[in-house]
């Protein structure tokens, strides 16, 4: 066992090193003034490449087949398989490559936040191109050493094992079912009583009610904090995890609901396995996962009526300005379907046209099949098809609208639906396995849906494949039906 | 030049290592829950052993005896200096010398936190007696390398080019007039109209007082910011300088002197020069130069009559609660004398005695003149000389108040008297040199000193030698009698 213990000390060196660069990441989005940037973006740039080189000195490899042929048990079996992925992962690329990548994605980046506002398709055009080019080449590469098309090459970064064959019937089908559903819903679901307009929600209530709500969740604030940041997300390390969220003096849904969001990835996060910590085994199973997490906390849970029963006490205990609000009103302002042109705005039925959109167009982008000029009629067509929009010649609300494929991470975008899927799945099990589940949330006792949680998903860490973890989870690897079940349920009340 | 270059181009590295461990460190202090502290120790001390690798691999003592061949200009020539001093500082201790010390040096502070409050000597000195055996041990490699005492040794490492020889020539003068001149001012010194008591002055206030203050010493606010932590610091890096304060509802003083010390911290960082920033020529001269510009803005500028004219209105208009405060109150208050056993408590006239007594039991400790279980009777002895206070049989109050011993940092004591003597002398020259500038601060035109700090210290970086730095800036090296003249003026009108 001395090349895998070699090899552990080795990835527990570079789990330190990713402590501090999520951290200064971090404070870049919540605390740095401007005129930090230009040196900490040098800083970790170079805890970047310092971390690579640890990683994929030749030294690295030899370990691993040393290690291949060491007596491990099946924790260290798991552990060395993703040690193994990981390396594969870092080490296939050309040094030159991920440079040119890293400069083409920050320039296309920086330039499309005033590009975007422009509407300048032009412009942000001549910056994406070399994105995917390079995205390509990068494709390819990790295509040949996986056998998979130069696609799968890029799903796999984030969500392990994942085909595009798969993908394709998975999405075909939802996609198949979805337009008619929303119409459906659009055309039943009770008018939404408008909020009243012209109330202030003071941002230090907003924060109180918010902090209440990760007290109800478990969120634990010994490991943990809330932030201010401009574009939400969930940071920081698994014993310190750093959430954020951003104001609205004038609503206050968006923040809260993206509070409960961020807050499962949270708890995901501050429950993986301490004994593990350090190790790959000890990391979150995939990008799909880690959302399922988040998305059963906002959506399943927290959009659920039994569920706002319970928030609805908190919102007018905290929000001088809501002691008014109805829980009637509060449920349908959050079970609200409207579909719009904006992904990150969009309700959890039309939510996964958006991705559908995007993985059919960046599919046949890195596979070569269409180019970036086809972008934009692309995306028009598929709108008009799948939500009977028009985004031509708005490019700011279309094809422009993401900052994924700026910086070339392509193969994202299908993480959001099959998170939203798994969630799905999960909760359906739950279910099953709690019948009386419904009546504890209204109370507020959320520890059986936790524990259940804990023992199906946080602690095991990346000890299984997304397929097996699932599979133990809810006796079948991801099934969509449940997904449709959960709309059919809640939208259309079957 | 490759060899010169070569060695610049590590040291931007390392300096893009030591942005990242300031930024977490600042972060531990600032932001991070309890829970966290584990792991971002551990990520620290990773850090700091990646830190030292780099820095003490043989290739750099190479790179630096061939760079002395090299044809390098003036300042080239002083950064090699400098890079050449940070090498062998480092690069002379024994890797098992400084984990010992690590370990001994967290035991014995952690232990001490406890310790202190429980007055407990005999506990403390258990721990403090290893960390002094290894701090001999450096010293002695310190002494040897660089052919002084061993005291002289850690002495250096705080401000280059001091020798203890002249300390005790500076601080035996010092001490000769200091407890004389102290109970003619206590004699003297108008009854301090004791503030209102029973008030409340919120953080919030408070925190706004602090920022404009600070804005009006012209700290950069796009380079740095203002927290909360439970000892003041200033920390972060110069592009992001990250200055730190605690606040008392019932009393501001103390948090806003302390912000305008650590602004004058803040403005030498924000000002050192940027055309050699990553390099060790760019970083500040010394420790007491540091304290120096921190003691310049809190001492001689914060607590000056004409200071305090622009100050009390911006305190009146802040605090809701101190809008009667009058401007002779203010004076009586930030100018008021008081022989205290705290060193942190202490005002300007008493700290030098603090200081003096600290130097001499650590050079003796350091030296092997006395042992650990000296120091109680030592403490003791010397307060009753130069403070006529006792602190028999009171460690908490005595030599267990500091935390500087406790992890081994003998050396840095001295610092604190020396800076507050350079900044003396460079008011007086500043004074000198602008008769008007008396006017000028009253109406709050602070410009002209911060052009003349920055033209003789900041831009400087380290650039010269202390000795050099205050040859240039005032006309001489450091000559006490400045300081003597600045106490006797102000406190006894002379
Ligand atoms: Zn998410
Ligand atoms: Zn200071």
């Amino acid at each position: 066992m001395k090349a895998y213990q070699a090899l552990t000390e080795r990835f527990q060196r570079l789990a330190r090193l990713d402590h501090l660069s999520a951290i200064a990441g971090w404070d870049m989005q919540t605390m740095m003034p401007s005129g930090g940037s230009d040196a900490r973006g040098e800083a970790l740039a170079e805890l970047s490449v310092m971390h690579h080189e640890i990683l994929v000195q030749a030294s690295t490899a030899e370990l691993i087949a040393q290690a291949q042929h060491e007596a491990l048990d099946s924790v260290q079996q798991a552990n060395l398989h993703e040690i193994s992925r990981h390396y594969n992962d870092a080490a296939l690329l050309p040094t030159e490559l991920v440079e040119a990548q890293a400069l083409a994605g920050s320039r296309c980046e920086r330039a499309w936040r005033q590009q975007r506002i422009e509407n300048d398709w032009q412009g942000f055009q001549r910056n994406l191109v070399p994105v995917v080019e390079l995205a390509r080449q990068e494709a390819q590469l990790r295509a040949q050493a996986l056998g998979v098309s130069p696609y799968d090459g890029l799903l796999n970064l984030y969500e392990p094992g994942m085909t595009s064959q798969r993908l394709d019937t998975l999405f075909g089908e939802l996609i198949g079912w979805l337009p008619d559903l929303l119409q459906q819903v659009v055309a039943k679901q009770p008018s939404r009583t408008a909020l009243p307009t012209q109330r202030i929600y003071p941002i230090s209530q907003q924060k109180a009610l918010a902090e209440s709500v990760m007290q109800l969740l478990d969120f634990d604030f010994e490991h943990g904090r809330l932030d201010i940041s401009a574009h939400p997300f969930c940071g920081g390390v698994s014993t310190d995890v750093r959430i954020t969220t951003r104001y609205d003096t004038t609503e206050f849904l968006s923040a809260l609901m993206g509070v409960i969001h961020e807050t499962g990835h949270a708890r995901y996060e501050q429950n993986l396995p301490k004994q593990w910590s350090g190790q790959p085994i000890g990391l979150a199973r995939s990008t799909a996962i880690h959302e399922s997490q988040s998305l059963f906390l906002e959506m399943q849970l927290g959009r659920s009526k039994a569920f706002l029963q319970r928030l609805h006490p908190l919102i007018c205990q905290h929000l001088t300005a809501a002691t008014d609000l109805s829980l009637d009103d509060l449920v349908k302002q959050v079970q609200h379907v409207s579909p719009g042109l904006i992904r990150v705005d969009a309700d959890e039925v039309s939510y996964p046209a958006h991705v559908i959109l995007r993985y059919e167009i960046e599919r046949s982008l890195i596979n070569g099949e269409v180019e970036v000029g086809d972008i934009p009629d692309l995306w028009n067509d598929t709108m008009q098809r799948y939500l009977g929009l028009s985004t031509a010649g708005d490019y700011r609300n279309g094809c422009m609208q993401d900052i994924h494929w700026t910086d070339g991470s392509f193969g994202y975008f299908p993480t959001y639906t099959l998170g939203a899927m798994y969630a799905a799945q999960l909760f359906n099990s739950l279910q099953q396995q709690l019948p009386s589940i419904d009546e504890a949330i209204t109370l507020g006792d959320l520890k059986p849906i936790f524990d259940w949680l804990n023992h199906a998903i946080w602690r095991q860490g990346s000890r299984y494949s997304v397929d097996a973890l699932m599979q133990q989870a809810t006796g079948e690897t991801l099934n969509p039906k449940w997904f449709r079940q959960h709309l059919e349920r809640r939208y259309l009340g079957r």
